[in-house]
């Protein structure tokens, strides 16, 4: 029986150029759309999940093709609220390379922005849900959607919901005070954290080893983080990837989870890269999808690495892979073969 | 020697589906710049005018595309202030037959709406300009905008250069009420209007014959209008242009100037249409080519009218023909045989 | 309360040289995904209703393509069984002027000529049915497909669904003598028909006068075969489209429909071409949209017309059109003016 | 039995802009192959034909693609020289409307116009020739042209090959005055000539009748001049196509044999336009394949007249058309309906 | 003298994803006609060679543009029957980095399998050949495909051509039982045989070093296999390749080559890969190539492997490369420096 | 205060294949505009510099097309002359791994070969210029170029303007003696020379290390060679780059720069290949935009290897990063991470 996950945020056009066109250079922009949240959602929609997505999106066709985008890939749109003047665009440069790619945001003022909490039905959405997810992207965008996370965080904890976080402190989009004063009130109820609140470290891919795939990292380091975070907020599994960028086309990827006792790394993969928006997002839904079956840890570690090394080699900002893709790489195939 | 001409309003990015491409359908937007005095500077550069753009636009590298682009066509934009937070966007599909094409505005909070009129040296501008050209839509965007296109003429007027204004009401940008509160004012300064306010008549193409291109129009009810507009704002030309919508494939079209003493018609041409787009800017640009070089009016008016006609048959807003391709329409060879 | 109609028939996958290339020309295919039955379901899926579309696909990542572009428009593909060994195809060439489309198919040994009728819970998709669309094609695919409309058009009268079926007769897939042996027996459960057998005239589109949209059509002749058709197989509604082919760039478009008492002519319309398949699906569309919410026959026949007319101004197989534009046209706005 | 057909002429790269973007707009060049012999060498290819292309071509990876595009479409190259230093290039921007096409020619200093006669063995390619094609523009690339079609003719003479020629007179190329000088001696070998010399009229499309598809042409001019040319040169067949030019996207077509009785005209057909190129061509590759396999004259200039009006709805230079299509529209079946 | 090669097989429609999109994301398929027999074909072709493949294919649009495909690159299609029902298609999602390329296959009931095979005049073809090649591909089709390279393979012995296998096992088509049962009567008339039956390792690839390039192979482990095979069926040289997978991107390869005598290693490649489909078919025509003009076999594997490198580079099937710059691959110079 | 550079040169139209189409196999050709010289333009012009470019291009819609170009990157093309009979060619088609690019030259009898000395205003150029930059390829264009390049370096010499000439030998256009003979004159007056004459060593890339970015290189040899040059021209500053071709797609790049009494190497940097054409150029642009401001030798030649790397990231000939992404580089920031 497949399980129902609620995940809610901004659904954003993503305008990207063609191959490796620079933006003085594009004469037409590549349509997909996404952000942090949409992204886990259409993974697991893809998966054969229940996946639900919650949002405000505008009333007009670009809205409409925005949501249809959603549908294609198996997530259910039927609670997105359809209001608000515009969606927000993120215009996005690839690089390779030497050369870093480019984001440029233009989602002020964007319609979940605008949202009327009382218009959305908690209740309805969280009564039968298996799993609730969102991001410290969403609470930045404004005091709206500050509310909408929490009354979705208190409304999915009602029906004893597990919920999972996925901090991403954006530099752009608020201050890094404001942020710390923010998450610790949506914290209380999460089960399943990534990242960390102001360690010595920074969130993610800081740490930095000498050649990645080679050497060990020091666990210690991360398990001490986890733990205060852990302890402080009642947090059940703390979890983090560690990246490293060695070019624009070519990194490297591992992610750690601590349960309280133990903290265990996963495999470590070194990969070319085609697109790399969202394989953190890649990577928390592989980890939802097999912690809402009921899967062990460790083992929702791994598939959740393997699907974010996966969406490295996929266009777009979603993971579009296969479960038994991912699977193959888990054991161990990365040989990357033909496969007729 | 060439002239000079300055133009000043907002710079759109315009994004389009491929060929007749639904918005639902599209998995990418073609990329064009435009706006209605962009458009009309974009026809000038490309004819060889001293074509000087004035506006706000971001200081990122959506900005510097939108700028590369008038520059690739002829359009000088050192005038332009690269500050405000985004460019405004217009989202374009293109209809055919019975299927009209729509326009979905995203121009909100955009850069020119964010202008600080004291950044501009209109001195500058204006002192040694040959003409001075804007539209309705410029002060619908704002307070500041309004401020910036009233600095503008009266600078203009201060260096005795002529002014043409399009009227150009846009009903989605403001009511017709603050419309005919504001546009007064700027038509004290005024040689060439575009369109007139609030006659029996629309401003354009709402004069309906049964076969435009056959039938004879009622020149009275036009100069009437005309009339009464010249008096009260003591303008040397009154024009307008007259449009027959067929399909969305196929109008006809024809155009009309008043002196005062005689109301002129131009030749009507029936067309198909690649892209319908800017053919208004196109027209104005047409005549003001003509008018800044010192040519009589009739002439310019066939001009104009023969460039907006064969804005029709290309893509994007601007007006990308040559001035022998114009004078080949104005000398009536309309066969479209092949040039070799 | 959105209505629910389902369909039943093949999806086929649709692959179309670009343009108006050659099949000898191209070097590439644009995909879309059609069918007569799944067309129906995507123009009403668009339009809100909850639209379920019945079929077998095999279970690879080429069916779940053609299943995911259903979704993307609307349709809910729960019901579609997952099983058989290939999509079916059709190779699309577009044409021009005089020359005409080409259609190749390749759709033998289809999924759903492999369907097990058992497989399939007639009771859960029609028992809170409000429609049953299917068409002549199907039963022509072979026996299983015989015997699946036959099921399904008995599980819709014993829960009281009103039945359409578009009788389509399509000569390159079975006799004419095989389709009049088979298609009665369907007949008896149907409440609207699209078409007749055995006339005098053929289906749709050889009846000719010398310009179809200036004169009149002698009704006598389609009220009389009607009339016959109606009587044999107590038909509530027997409706046609009457189709003038000018040339593959141009037709012109009406339709009729016979309630026992009357026969109503609908408006006619003369318009260019950009696609012209799925012209037929989507007036079948709009007649059945209209009936299933309770409107009169002859305001659905309008509807379904201009749908038509609509259609092919759209790429694809499917009518990607609003219920707003739709109205547009039946209350005779046919300019084609660009809708800012 | 396949009859060998014989063409001798320019192979021009064209490049084209994408759809009907301007010279100023395309970031990209289509790719034909063309010029008028290779495009009569294509159409009888594609019929079936054993058709020879004789030609320089540049014996560089330019030079191979232009001959591989001749190959896929049935053309022999056998005979073709690989040699000189550049192929010629012609720029292409289709018009539509009242725009026209605009032709820029970059093909001096070309292969062909360096070919050494010598290396040619004309004996090897005529003598189980049975149609020899070229035409009035390979004289017009120098001296070294001016022999090459001489010792052709000659040797097709000395075989009994007939001799088609296009005299297609192009002033960017040479004086009418040289024009004049040289084709005479070329015109003795003739059997068939499209168009003739210093008449009243020009060679084809000049002459105007107010509504060409609605009124009759004055035949007895079109006698008289093809009366003298026939006399004077000893040509079995006088031929020249007349075509009205409504606009760049609408023409009319009709064509005229005289064999010295009689002058008969073909259908007159009106169509729109795809790609205008290379329909004299198809025209004389119509004529020819129906003359070669000895059939009569007059169905010969409709199959022709039919080939050359389907030329208008191909892109490219190229006719890629079936003889089962000519055949339809020279039965009258215009109406351009889906063959299924 | 250009050499006759003869290769027979299943003429396939090619549809790829474009760049690196998956099957659910692509709305447009490039195409390609390939098959392991006519990629080989089309090597050969493209190096000059008289290159005849023998099919069957479809009397219609699709079947010509397959063999306008071939004809394009210098392959003789004269020998191909026209008839049977459909084109065989493969699908085809290009990987990268860690994931793999994904081929499905839809050629069940391809024209090929309908072949009847007394319409070929086998005499005709292998009387003046020079070469004949196939691959186990073919025999796996069906009874009429085992019957027709039977056939094949009878005739070419009566002419004293010479005779390539490439065994090829593929899992999909047919059992390894049936396989083994097929195959020993075909490989008593080869000469050349690629691949082995049933050895202890896989046909290819399966060999594994813990890093290729670098480590050497045990050549007795292969020496041992290829001397047994060779014994068994008098076959004058056992061929195969050695290819690493890194991954979808990268790979590593070199070849063997036994006599009887000896085992010699080809130079060992490491490459990026831009298409990794018709490697092993590039690699077997560089072979033959080489073979058919009497050089030695070392010099031919140096010249196989190259080639099959080489067309690692190369988009599509079939291996679009020069001679020369095999040469410069043979010679050592894998520096890519730009040709001016 | 923005500098005006000054280059002149060539400027070509640059046809490449799509992706890594072979020539063999494209469709369609990508238009950018380059040549040695318009390279460095554009990178001036697009850092913010008073960039003119001087050259002859026809006067017609090819060269319009090619100074449009120009100017969207912001260079001044007001003194190019408009006349000539042709835009030169240069068809490219890029390699990856093992396969090499390739260049076919069509660039002769090209405008700027015909170009008449005297209607170029030298004193008006020169007069008020902070840098003059030309290469060894123009000279090489024949006699005219050779007096445009020495009436140029006089008139910059006049008016005190510092002079850099990259030497460029290219062999398809002259022979090495020529061109020994003519650079001596030239290099009289230059301040800053890219390569050497006859040395040794070639000009750039052809010193050869094992494993250039790991390895030391031999610094005296180059300081010999440039130390002579130095002398004997009197140049100030003697440069060079070093590149390694690992392959087509994988490069390594360092430079060096002598002043007399130190020779200076860059940092090396190792880095994959998206576009290689142009580099060379980058970093001379570099190099030039840090001397024209007055920056020591050793920083202006980090900026301009770490620009002439970047380069390789960048579709076409033109380098369009930001200056601020080339500090990125020089700073040691070679992650290629997201920039948001």
């Amino acid at each position: 029986m497949a399980k129902k996950v609620v995940t809610m945020g901004e659904l954003l056009l993503r305008l990207s150029t063609p191959g490796y066109k620079r933006f003085t250079q594009a004469e037409s922009f590549d349509i997909v759309y996404g952000g942090a949240e949409a992204n886990v959602a259409v993974s697991l929609g893809n998966w054969g999940v229940k996946s639900y997505f919650v949002s405000q999106v505008p009333d007009n066709l670009i809205g409409k093709s925005a949501l249809n985008y959603l549908n294609r890939y198996g997530v259910n749109t039927d609670y997105v609220v359809r209001d608000g003047d515009r969606l927000g665009i993120y215009y996005f440069e690839k690089g390779n390379s030497v050369r870093s790619s480019k984001v440029i945001y233009d989602r002020a003022n964007s319609a979940i922005t605008q949202v009327d909490v009382d218009k959305i039905d908690f209740d309805e959405i969280f009564k039968d849900a298996d799993w609730f997810h969102f991001s410290g992207i969403t609470p930045a965008l404004g005091e709206s959607c500050i509310k909408l996370v929490e009354k979705a965080a208190e409304a999915a904890k009602k029906y004893d919901v597990p919920i999972s976080l996925d901090l991403n402190y954006r530099k752009q989009l608020w201050s890094y005070e404001k942020f710390e004063k923010v998450m610790p009130n949506l914290l209380q109820n999460v089960d399943v954290c990534f990242g960390w609140l102001s360690g010595v470290e920074g969130e993610t891919g800081e740490y930095k080893v000498a050649d990645f795939t080679k050497e060990e990292v020091d666990l210690e380091r991360f398990a001490n983080v986890f733990s205060k975070m852990r302890d402080k907020f009642n947090i059940k599994y703390m979890v983090s990837t560690l990246r490293e960028n060695y070019s624009a086309s070519h990194n490297a990827l591992s992610a750690f989870i601590y349960d309280g006792n133990e903290i265990y790394q996963s495999k470590k993969y070194d990969f070319t890269i085609q697109d790399r928006v969202g394989a953190g997002d890649a990577f928390a839904a592989g980890l939802i999808y097999k912690l809402v079956q009921g899967e062990n840890h460790k083992d929702a570690l791994e598939f959740g690495v393997a699907a974010g090394v996966l969406k490295h080699t996929v266009d777009g900002d979603a993971n579009l892979v296969m479960e038994s893709e991912v699977n193959e790489i888990v054991k161990g195939n990365v040989s990357g073969s033909v496969q007729r």
